[in-house]
């Protein structure tokens, strides 16, 4: 008994795809993209339209890009000495915008984690090989999630990466900054105070 | 500093018109759009394309439709004695739905609003009105918001019609079922206590 005619509707079902968006909220976006500016709106349908047919992983580091090779990959004053291994493009951008971080990535695209069906092949573990196999590199940095799967993840790839001598690092764990101690969770205020460091 | 590339910073912006989307949702969302099943991502995009091309205001209620008339104003079943004024699309989804109401609608788009520049032209007041002149009606049912606004638009349209001598009714007030009156704001609780009913 609703007045819902079928492209509407259509409208509103394609919407609840984006993530954290149900039918309230894609029933609010549907009438927003009605009443405003046309112009906005069909841009939006186009740029999707557009970004799906256009953007494809970068050919050496596996992020988004329009290109063969991704602009941190292209770009001569990289330090290709340094490979950062992230999980997501996301990551790549938090830490882009949050560091001077001047060498390149390689973003795996998620994390191990067979139960999902994801395993080495799917995050690209044979690629990041003939990195590894081509030289060059110095030091592995592994930036993945500090959570169980990102830790197996890193693991694995550690010891992959031990076969050809480099150094390996990962991102320092601890008490956030601003983070008070109470609201700090045990498994971190555990692990900061065992690996509390010498006072500068 | 940022890795992004045009076109996904094109499509982050893009999705950004989106209501209670940012910067952050944003970037979530394009991420998804470009991890999930291209085919689905594919069809919002195409979805919102045609929808905005296809999607009209019905030439009698106003609301959106696909066609010159809704499925409403089309329906031979409706009632056209009674006529329900509500302010957008959303209300006759939520009064269908809701309710057992057989008649036609009238959808203002919006509010009476002067600081934003919403007026009885931007309402379609003057269409109102000609569907006045034609006849054939019995009952306006005011079914605006309960808001300074909304009471504002109701005065307004029932002075109109008021001219044409038609019954004129107004949603009730009142606690909302399920209501605690703890919770109740004050002006609701004192408009319903003012306008008490006898006990059935």
């Amino acid at each position: 008994m609703t007045d819902q005619i079928p492209v509407l509707e259509q409208l509103i079902n394609a919407l609840k795809i984006l993530p954290g968006v149900g039918q309230k909220t894609a029933q609010r976006m549907a009438f927003h993209l009605l009443k405003i500016d046309k112009e906005k709106a069909q841009t939006l349908g186009a740029t999707i339209t557009h970004a799906l047919d256009i953007i494809q992983h970068c050919k050496q580091c596996r992020n988004y890009t329009e290109r063969e090779v991704c602009e941190i990959c292209s770009n001569s004053n990289r330090k290709t000495t340094q490979m950062c291994i992230v999980e997501t493009p996301t990551d790549v951008m938090a830490i882009e915008n949050g560091t001077n971080y001047q060498g390149v990535y390689f973003v795996l695209m998620g994390k191990l984690s067979p139960l999902d069906g994801i395993g080495p092949d799917q995050l690209g573990l044979d690629q990041l090989e003939q990195h590894l196999k081509l030289g060059g590199l110095e030091e592995i940095i592994l930036a993945t999630s500090s959570t169980m799967e990102g830790e197996v993840t890193a693991h694995v790839i550690a010891q992959m990466v031990n076969q050809y001598g480099l150094k390996i690092t990962r991102l320092a764990q601890g008490v956030p900054i601003g983070g008070e101690l109470e609201y700090l969770d045990l498994n971190t205020l555990s692990q900061a105070f065992n690996t509390r460091t010498d006072y500068k």
